[in-house]
């Protein structure tokens, strides 16, 4: 059997859009056919949308994406204002983002690893695994308890997950665990830092809920803090209604896809006129013949009024390959020049 | 233009799984390949764990599955103890199951409506679309409407989605809603009656959190009714203490199947010494290799010390084929004679 | 290390659809939505183009279809006059069903085999897998020189596929390897009695290429036989000339799908007015989105003028699940009561 | 309804990987996880196959690839001796590469088009469709004919694909259709150049099909040209024994893949002790649950004796977004720098 060590000796590294400058190669693809025509297609929505001054980008997260070595690309993203606001599942934000802010790294696991004839090894060595990736258990207990921390630090009250993320981030600060006391930069503290809203419409089902179920665990009758996914909603709808032009940025799909889809139709519910998501990326590898929300197309999300059809492009790759390129593109294309 | 009762005029009927004994046809595909031989051990499966007296099963609920006409198979679950909780999106259990007991249906669109190229006509006639399957958007106004009704009969107090939903079987009660008094079926309802427990984790995230919103956005500063999620995975964590032995039965994935896993988590971090999962069956489309949640296998699970590998499987198929197949072999070899 | 006996021991067993009346399940999936209802209407456009008795049906193949357990489907559609012609790929009708014709088997192989990290020790074994089944790679190479044989008893002169074929039937026939001398049934006996030509548009892409190439080395530059593709095509365009309904009921992609749709073309370009494939059904698990003539639609077909779009259906979904579905349901509905 | 002109305006243009450094970018992907990671650990392969001088690199082609416009991939690859041999679908090499060779071009279809809602129209304005382009069917109906002139003017007897496709190397010299005399550059003309065969084991199976069966229908009695695929694959098995070291670089799967795999198996029908190939990359999106020869990993390959595991590495993407970075990175890296 290896040892802890032996198996978690090389680190996933972040890809850095900054240095690959992808312009010409994704003007290229828009000549060609299928995914790549669609990529250059997206990125060039993407570089439309944050031209567009009005503009407030959405940007949603689903997936394993930040473990897989995407983290300094949203982190890009927060910094030159080519994002207003993100939607996320909570193992992107708070398993591996805030996780690594707390010095902790994920691990490339050997290619044999990801046959899963080995997990009882794992399983035995306290080592996670995703996919081809593999994450300390003990360090992620870590996580788990310093989300309880905050918790418990907090007023007893019910929270949207904005207001609890940006504790995180408060947290973050306070520990010095940000890039200017030596620390690595994260996109929970570069979102506190920037102002930019994160929402988490399943905050609990993550290490935080791990945090937070101690959390109530421990105060058994007394008040206690609360996560209410209805106030999310509230707030991310009130959002839209103060800047109705939107955009939307997907990575996979989900929750964080449906839930920012659905505020236009919320901004209807309180009597606003609020228009449908002008703009739609998606990158995704789900497949539309299962009927689910992941892979339900834009042109179906139109029939809901939830997104115009004018500019939306769906992408069919694993994200790791497209968004580099996406993103890459607008960024060196320098579409966010006049942002702010 | 076609009008709205041209296009809403075949209705979705649910399969009866009652009707089709197809436990021959699953004992020959035991000795097959592929998909089938993968079906037919997770429907044993199923059925060990269902001959297992101690074993608490989990049904987990993603994707449009109730609108697809796999209603009546959960009832039937719910009637026949042949499960013993539920977590699921919001969309099946509010926006479809709630929905359809409020009188509404689902209607079959023609075939070439799935290639959305006429969705701007759906807009116009109010219709929204769900691949191949359409719904009358003022009807799903009615059911949003619903849920801010039910929401202000409430306490003004955090609740879980378990308890939001139950409230939700009340009303259908209270309202005659129900097959006694010549209303249709529901999910809810039997549930309701059943004391079978559902939640939603992202509950704010369908036709209830508009719903929530009008109600939070009409209470302003005054005490409202809250969703707190951390709650759910607390009282489903509770659930896993008092009755150690559980099996998943999982169709699609998202976040329903990742909050059932991590209860194993949670009752370790709340110091009880709770057995992994002991059975576990996933049908789904998703793909291994994006890395997410929802078509990572169950033997990566098992690294994480949620499920144990003993009895697991996971079956490759869109849901509306596999699902009749593995629930009825379980029902008609009578599996569940001896539970309750 | 295990022994090439403990790993070769619970046999794949072909379901017999015969046994399994699926017309009230099937019936069922016609109301409900994704794959069950295509799964549905494909059933019925079967069904229709066997009530056609105008209708030549064509059964394309690719995949892995007879070690996966579906051999005995197509035995009885050839016996019970539900096909008329068959174009496969080679492995289906050499490497599988004469291999077991021959007295060989295909072997159910443990769950942790098909994740590839022992297949260092098949090698050593001489054991072939194919994902989750496995072959006796030393009958293999039997059934490699039996095709040798057979191209040496041959004329020294180009062949069609369909000629070989033919005389692969009457080698069994000659060596009682049928089921009147106690041996096990096969397409190829079955279609050589029934005069249902088999064609292999890529026959040396298989375990006959072996036997073919071994025959063309020891008659260095004496005459030998070859196997001409382009008279396949030639013979099956004429089938289409003379028959011109016709209806396609296709199993994977791959060359089979293409081949088969092309004689359309062929028969115009032979100056003969043959209509659009008249039905058309295609199950499969290809992706529309890489462009591929696997996934390419029936619609996309019917631009190239190669299928009429009227009754054509595809259906997603890996064929071990589907077709037992789609082909019981023609028979047990006694579709071809009136063919021949 | 739109006109032929105005559907057939927008070209497809193939991408130049010359163009194009991506080494840095490649290598960025190698400490990311999932499709990126393969992907960049792909290119490191093929760079490593191009290193070893002992090498020879068989290309694999499937799917519409020159269609979508990674032609000028090809014909780099073979001008740069970074491949030795190609095995192609027909498709490929006489409907795509040829047929731009005779002057012709594929279009880029509105993306409406690919929904197939406006298939008749493509019909009625003789436009076929290739998921999201366009061919114009009269320049098709030329390329089958100059394929019927290259078969007339060949000597009546059986041919390997290879021998013919040298003959439309040779005739496109012939015709001026060739860069030097202001043509355009093609595969067919580039391998004709340089001694590169190229093999297409289902010949009959695409534009040359047609010219064939034309050519035979012509012939009736007398000598004709005939394909013989026994003797592709003999020439190709030569073709190992004679340079032992082999390396595949695989895109899509189909009859290529397994071609190609199996000249080491014929090798050794022919009694001779052919290594299996030493290095192995594939391209794909098939599913390897469908147990077909696209999906089935090289690891499966190597139980059958065909592929050794030390390096080989399957990439999941569709290939107009891998391609260019798997070749782009060898080429940059000048890894065919000391090749013949
Ligand atoms: N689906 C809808 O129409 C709809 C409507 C309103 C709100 N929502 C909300 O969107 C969120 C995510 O929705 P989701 O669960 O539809 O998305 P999802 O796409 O995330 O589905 C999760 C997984 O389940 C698998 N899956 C789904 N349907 C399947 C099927 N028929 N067969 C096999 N596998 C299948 C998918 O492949 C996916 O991997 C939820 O919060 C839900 O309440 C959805
Ligand atoms: N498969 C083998 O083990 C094997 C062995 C020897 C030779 N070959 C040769 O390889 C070539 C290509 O083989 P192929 O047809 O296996 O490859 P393929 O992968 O090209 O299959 C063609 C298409 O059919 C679909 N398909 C295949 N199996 C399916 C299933 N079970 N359910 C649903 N869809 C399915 C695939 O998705 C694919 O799109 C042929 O010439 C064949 O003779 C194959």
């Amino acid at each position: 059997m290896p040892t802890k060590q032996e198996l978690l000796n090389n680190p996933i590294q972040h890809i850095d859009i900054k240095q690959h400058n992808v312009v010409a190669l994704v003007d290229a693809m828009q000549q060609m056919a299928y995914s790549s025509r669609d990529l250059a297609r997206a990125a060039s929505i993407y570089e439309r949308m944050l031209r567009d001054q009005e503009c407030g980008v959405i940007l949603c997260l689903a997936g394993s994406l930040i473990s897989a070595g995407l983290k300094q690309i949203f982190i890009d993203l927060i910094r030159n204002h080519m994002v207003d606001a993100i939607v996320s599942t909570g193992a992107n934000i708070v398993d591996q983002d805030f996780f690594e802010a707390l010095g902790f790294k994920h691990w490339i696991a050997d290619d044999l690893l990801k046959q899963g004839t080995e997990d009882a090894t794992l399983r035995e060595l306290m080592i996670d695994r995703i996919y081809d990736t593999l994450i300390d258990e003990e360090e992620l207990r870590i996580c788990d308890e310093t989300t309880e921390k905050i918790a418990n630090s907090l007023d007893p009250r019910p929270h949207s997950s904005r207001e609890f993320i940006k504790a995180m981030g408060a947290y973050l600060e306070k520990e010095g665990k940000i890039p200017a006391k030596g620390g690595v930069d994260s996109m929970v503290y570069a979102a506190y830092q920037n102002d930019v809203p994160i929402f988490v419409p399943a905050f609990s089902d993550c290490s935080a809920g791990f945090g937070l179920v101690a959390h109530q665990h421990a105060r058994q009758d007394k008040p206690k803090v609360s996560i209410d996914s209805a106030k999310d909603f509230y707030e991310l709808t009130q959002l839209k209604i103060a800047n109705p032009t939107t955009g939307l940025l997907m990575i996979g799909g989900g929750v964080p896809k449906n839930f920012a889809q659905d505020i236009v139709v919320a901004a209807d519910v309180l009597g606003m006129d609020a228009p449908m998501h002008k703009y739609a990326v998606q990158i995704t590898v789900a497949d539309v013949r299962d009927g689910a929300l992941s892979s339900s197309t834009l042109k179906e999300a139109s029939s809901w009024g939830k997104v115009d059809t004018t500019y939306e492009q769906m992408v069919y790759s694993e994200a790791t390959m497209a968004l580099p390129l996406v993103t890459g593109y607008a960024y060196h294309k320098q579409a966010h020049a006049a942002r702010q």
